[in-house]
């Protein structure tokens, strides 16, 4: 890949007029650039703003550098249809877990130095679970990438970070509320503190709600346990970003979903928000067959998984939309192929997606929230209700289970009390044997304990399924009131 | 209190005239009304949008009931200072915990009774921890407040409630990352899942933001253990309402905050969000000295806390502010003294905060989102982060005193298994009496379950800590380059 300057105007062939027609720009005798922007109606935009990066911006190719625009500040309206902000975002889910992950530090090295050389304008990376390595990847990155952000959650931590060659303004972490069971150790999904991460970023006033994430991995596509809880991070994801983006322009989410294209909780996070896949959307793509990003070819995926589905699957995607008055396009769109650029190890077991968006002042009134029609949207959080629903009631079943096992523990435990009180005051005939009697209070008790720290678990997943069950049954009231006024 | 129907128009003397210029009302035969509205470079608010309270509005007093405006479409403009909009907000601490709180079930039917009687728009209840006691509240309140949402979350509940004689539209649950420590059960906030519950509201046109919280306790304000943690949730508290809060036109918070006026977490949520404090801004003041909410005459206080406070302290509050082109006047605001209204037992140990809000459009730009001057506002963020870096260090010491004893009980468990392992190949001497082996390697075990319980816990802690505190060195950076802007 190319070197990816940030262009302003001349999408097409460059003139004169086309940039005093465009962005109006001001660049100084280093190259440095000012970006004027008028935004009717928003106080947050002010006039004149400086461009936040500290490097100079190239100018655009084919133009002359010190191409300065002249005349009055021209507005918005003037400039539709010749600007365009050009980004370039990366996407990958690491597979940097300390101690477990094959060749981590060299991995992770490849990756800096990739990056480095790239440069892109924006990199979402996900399971980078050492802060060492985020460290590391910081120091190498911090000529390319001055900004960066590390989302802290969980016993181990929420992997997730940002880079990004734009000041970013602020950040702000969301913990799902449900993610797997602290007690399936082998797949450790629970103590990972899985969260979405948003950074706030201004480009040339343009204000970018950029989120990246990571959902519970899907161990058993037939008989999927986690599904309920999935879907749970799904709609909170979904939610979260519907409340959190309302004065952002732009929206981008970069993340492992661990759901394919067609599966519910796709549907319902694009429904319900109205993000487009950059995958389906892209102009020009290029990488593996139908974007998978989890592929035999890959050294490290582990093949027997992927016999299903001999092309792989795809669970990495770039999700996006405008909100206010402007239009993203996805002008292409590419993954890694089972190497990194040039080398003959990959990334990680995922492979990398990275998208060219392009940014333009839309023509017409602001765009549509949702995309999808809204009898559409109502079967498919129908779907998810249901589905939530079957989750709601497995948590029930436990719950009730774990409280009767913890019941019976401490039955026995007062039995045995009772007996050594009884002993003691001579009620009693032949006392237990000592070591079988103190093994027996032993295995109550930590079952005891076992059981009611189960109990308890599985009460707050069932709150927080009955929570998530009821915010859908409002959104399909609402939803309904809207098809039935029109 | 009177019955308090919401005013369209009309707030002074009420003319023909004024209801042309004021909020073109159309009152149909039955008494029902639509607001006509429009907000230029909103979306989300249509024209013409029908009132979503399902009950008739009363015509403003002194204004003939079928009065009838005519006449093209107006827009806001031209409506300025002739529109005021009265909310009535209750606020209200229940101290409803299931076989502990004191005579709660006749306190609760108390607090159904007086809030069916009084009809605010309203009402914001914490500590409703029985999901049975809201059912309750919600038969009782049904008709006056057809509209109400309880949220979820942790073991016990968030505690949280909102009841709104307004359609609510949408909700979304943000749970606090530090909440207390589980093993401080004599505390029990842990426990509790205490979160920020969001609630959107349209009335008349004018979305309305409101938020419910419950923050952590403060059981010795002499050495606060748990002040970093507060101050935690009132950053967090604080950056939840900034970020979901942009597309509101009025943000209301209410809750018990559990930090005194004065405190820095009080400060630091106010100067972050900019919101008002209805108490220091009421035009008109009555009940408790001060607006203490948690006084010595009330019968369910614990009058040696309140030893060092003789008129007792004030730490539940309703804030506000408008965000968009309006603007929030507290007319009044009252509190319980002590004993529900004409009765001679308390709501609660807490007092009842009841505001009378004007809310009308704004003549000039936008209201600033930040009320404190910048210089002020990095004293604030200063001086939390100081507190929170304390917290930090005293989080670190316990995880490493954890993890140390975590690893000297499993040094011990190794040993014994050594000392088994020898005798039964004949190595050893005498062997262990059996009873006192076995006693040690329970005692072994339960450390080492615990220990390692509790080292994951306070690494958690540490991990939120230094995310709040990375945060908040963010947010530095930004405002000293607001200051240096100018």
């Amino acid at each position: 890949m190319q070197e990816s300057p940030i262009l302003f105007g001349c999408m097409g062939p460059c003139l004169g007029a086309g940039w005093g027609l465009g962005w109006p720009l001001q660049v100084g005798e280093e190259g440095t650039a000012w970006a004027r922007l008028e935004h009717p109606g928003r106080s947050f935009i002010p006039a004149w703003l400086p461009r936040s990066a500290p490097f100079p911006v190239p100018a655009p190719r084919g133009c002359h550098p010190n191409l300065v625009p002249t005349g009055p500040p021209l507005s918005w309206r003037a400039m539709e249809g010749d600007s365009t902000l050009q980004l370039h975002v990366f996407d990958l889910n690491c597979w940097a877990i300390r101690y477990l992950s094959k060749r981590r530090q060299e991995r992770v090295r490849l990756i800096g130095d990739v990056l480095r050389q790239e440069r892109f304008d924006l990199v979402l990376l996900q399971e980078v679970w050492s802060e060492q390595d985020y460290s590391e990847l910081k120091a190498k990155l911090g000529g390319c990438y001055p900004f960066s952000h590390y989302f802290r959650s969980g016993v181990i931590g929420s992997g997730l970070c940002v880079f990004s060659r734009f000041t970013i303004l602020d950040t702000l972490l969301y913990q799902y509320s449900l993610n797997g069971y602290p007690y399936m150790l082998q797949h450790g999904d629970w103590f990972c503190g899985k969260s979405v991460g948003l950074v706030i970023i201004k480009i040339s006033g343009i204000i970018f709600n950029v989120y990246v994430t990571h959902l519970h991995a899907e161990y058993c596509r037939e008989k999927d346990a986690y599904l309920p809880h999935r879907l749970v991070q799904a709609w909170e994801l979904a939610q979260f970003i519907r409340h959190t983006s309302k004065a952002a322009d732009v929206v981008l989410l970069g993340g492992d979903l661990n759901m394919h294209p067609e599966d519910v909780g796709i549907r319902l996070l694009r429904g319900w928000t109205g993000l487009q896949d950059a995958f389906a959307e892209a102009k020009h793509f290029e990488g593996c067959k139908d974007g998978c990003t989890l592929i035999p070819n890959n050294c490290f995926t582990i093949k027997t998984e992927l016999l299903p589905f001999p092309l792989g699957i795809r669970i990495d995607y770039i999700l996006y939309k405008a909100i206010s008055s402007f239009m993203v396009k996805c002008e292409e769109l590419k993954t890694t192929t089972g190497s990194a650029p040039g080398r003959d190890i990959p990334f990680s077991d995922h492979e990398a997606v990275m998208a060219t968006l392009h940014i333009r002042r839309h023509r017409g009134a602001a765009s549509a929230t949702l995309s999808t029609a809204v009898p559409a949207l109502v079967d498919v959080v129908t779907e998810a209700r249901t589905e939530v629903g079957v989750g709601l009631r497995a948590a029930q079943r436990q719950r009730y289970s774990t409280g009767r096992l913890a019941v019976l523990a401490l039955l026995l435990l007062l039995l045995q009390a009772a007996a050594v009180l009884g002993t003691l005051a001579g009620l009693g005939g032949q006392p237990f044997p000592k070591l079988s009697f103190s093994l027996l209070a032993f295995l109550a008790v930590g079952i005891l304990l076992l059981a009611t720290g189960l109990h308890l678990f599985h009460t707050i997943e069932v709150k927080m399924l009955q929570g998530t069950e009821e915010q859908m049954r409002m959104a399909l009231r609402v939803l309904q009131e809207r098809a039935s006024d029109g």
